[in-house]
């Protein structure tokens, strides 16, 4: 992380925390972050403004450190999707935790990142439109800033090239690479040998360092693993052409439910030049008790370097909510909506009950469950004799870390005690 | 709109756009409103970084003015919901309108719309929770602010009475009547009566002021009438029990699905004493193509004065994105995702279709179909003899308005030549 930029200041001021977001305790003035993890606030002491989505610093610490370990193991290099987060300074985590750089999906969040101090952005799509190539070329006016993004047609290179030439700059990019019924990336030969010939043409403003894909759209491993071998021999085939502007290509695939398959891919083909090979995974650092909680636990059955990494990755985000009415027996109607957590790979799940003044928060019985989301409520189904009343504080685990991210500008991290040390600005 | 509070300035200068923003054009550093206003960007002119999404200026004085002479000819009282927008630069205009108030879901909701000017406003849910007492709390120091919010349990009045009699302050209440089934809300006779009793014990600290209920979690016409009718005998049975401590009880109801029904029962029941009677919809402001659009063509075929009024309700807020990829002849990758549009009332829909460089958006042929939405892309069906290419702008209309709002933290507003003339700013 660079600090000597006049912009990297400017990015460091806006992480002071305004008094007009929700999920916070009493503020009267705007505060640094710094400053919050100051005032002694505690969840269980009712400090804070329900709803409120918070993150555990213990196990956001051991995320880290498994993924590292993991990447460290098959000898591959982590760009983290920052999508996920868009916290700088959950990025800045990952950054000490040794990742390579972070990837993002749009000018504007690599404009985010490039102004709280990141230097080294793959931006895991295409570049298009006048106002994101200007973003974009601005920020290489940073000789420090490296940066790469990725072209699938030849009609994408035609844009790109002269906007960059004009600049006098240079883009470095990959090759995506895609399959028929997935999402971006050439399919055919044919298209292949198109975006070949224009980049071939455009190498004074456009630069092709590596290869990409993105797996994650696919479900059967026989595929996946089929699609990735696909992209080897491509890598391989273009080494051979001599085509790439880098010293060591770069090889970037893997979202958070195939990286293990890609980690063991792609390191154990045989290149004839190195390769720096780059997983992008989102979503492991707070992890979650629903979908990625379940595509672990086929990561964990598929890989033995997995298995072998002390307790696997365990779900640091969660949203608490009060209950607002108990107007029948089994049910309650809880603080928690749609404008509160994600709701597209499963709704949230009760995972702890609280009732202000007592010690300690209890875990939710398996029978309670989250069966509808509005926008600001949720329905709580109960059994007839559970003791749940108006102001219990529940905790929900979350399916999707990505959209409940986005609903939150500032986001508390708490220690094992529920006190507050920290405070995450996201920034959509 | 009162204009001197010291809190209400502070308000007004954090309608300072960050440059940080999604969706603007080249900002060098932060500017306010206004500033923005000045700069000439044109959405055609491709001055903006897409995805973006965009207010539409005369629609939105249309649907503001249509919905006014709606509550007008009904002689009832308009707060529209603001969590839809969350969005103060729009209360205002709701306000300058004639709304008689805004509506709010929740404490942090209800402080935003304080700092920025608005001083009645009638939450329409249970306030629970030491802190979202507190900050109500806080509030009701300005003796300029009314503030309204629901009771449906003795539970609920017994946390708060005490919290504002230690204050010594009195917080203005409403009952909530509910159905089996739905949401908030007291469903039998023994609980309204728990509610009544406790109510009249606690009357030092907390007013009851009239009767609600909210309508919107019910398909059935004859359903809603029945609780409607169920809602107005209990107004009247409490107004002859002396139990509203307002001259005028309020009696509130309805979301953006119903409330030509509501205004109706409601307008044409035979009170003892004079009610306000205040509707709530949110949605009608920037309307919608999906949702609330079939929902509106059954409030025109309900409702007489409705239809007489000129236009009726129009979509006013779209989400523009480039054309990425297209991979596939029949297949186009669109830069809008779940990040940037809401999905869980139907995907965005094509409107209209822009290639830089020519003079006007053509409408986009009905075939066209947003199939999917991963977090950052959308997958847009094409025939094969269709002309898209890369960089090509396709402005969606979008279903759900509210969940649409929360993914944008600035919505330049457009005029008809797609040039911007304002900007909003939402607080979630």
């Amino acid at each position: 992380m660079s600090n000597n930029s006049k912009l990297t200041l400017e990015g460091q001021a806006l992480l002071v925390i305004s008094a007009q977001n929700k999920g916070l305790g009493p503020l009267d003035r705007d505060l640094r972050a710094e400053e919050i993890a100051q005032l002694g606030w505690n969840l269980l002491h009712e400090d804070l403004s329900l709803p409120v989505a918070v993150l555990q610093k213990e196990k956001l610490e051991q995320n880290l450190a498994w993924m590292q370990k993991f990447i460290h193991a098959h000898g591959v290099e982590l760009a983290p999707h920052g999508k996920t987060t868009m916290a700088p300074r959950l990025f800045e985590m990952q950054m000490r935790g040794g990742a390579w750089g972070i990837t993002l999906a749009t000018a504007h969040q690599t404009s985010v990142a490039w102004r709280h101090g990141l230097r080294r952005v793959l931006m895991a799509n295409q570049l298009v439109g006048k106002q994101n190539m200007a973003l974009v070329s601005r920020l290489l006016e940073d000789p420090e800033f490296e940066f790469y993004c990725l072209v699938d047609s030849a009609d994408l290179v035609h844009q790109l090239s002269p906007f960059f030439a004009q600049r006098g700059q240079r883009l470095h990019v990959l090759l995506e690479i895609g399959v028929p019924g997935g999402r971006g990336g050439v399919r055919t030969e044919e298209q292949l040998q198109s975006v070949l010939d224009v980049l071939a043409e455009s190498s004074s403003a456009i630069a092709l360092d590596g290869v990409e894909l993105y797996e994650g759209i696919l479900d059967d491993e026989t595929v996946v693993r089929a699609f990735l071998d696909r992209a080897v021999a491509i890598t391989k085939r273009l080494m051979i052409e001599n085509r790439f502007d880098r010293r060591r290509p770069l090889l970037s695939g893997a979202g958070s439910t195939w990286f293990d398959v890609v980690a063991e891919v792609f390191s154990g083909a045989d290149f004839p030049q190195r390769v720096e090979i780059v997983l992008r995974p989102g979503c492991y650092l707070t992890h979650d008790a629903g979908h990625y909680r379940e595509a672990h636990a086929k990561i964990l059955e598929r890989n033995q370097i997995a298995r072998s990494i002390f307790v696997g990755l365990q779900p640091a985000l969660q949203v608490w909510a009060c209950v607002q009415s108990v107007p029948e027996p089994t049910r309650a109607i809880v603080g928690i909506g749609k404008r509160d957590a994600s709701f597209d790979l499963g709704l949230p799940m009760p995972a702890l009950h609280f009732r202000p003044g007592e010690p300690a928060p209890t875990p939710a019985p398996s029978h309670w469950t989250l069966t509808k989301m509005m926008d600001q409520h949720g329905y709580l189904q109960l059994a007839k004799e559970d003791d749940v009343r108006v102001g219990d504080m529940i905790a929900f685990d979350i399916s999707h870390p990505c959209l409940t991210f986005d609903k939150w500008r500032i986001i508390p991290i708490i220690d094992g005690s529920y006190k507050v040390v920290d405070v995450v600005q996201t920034f959509f």
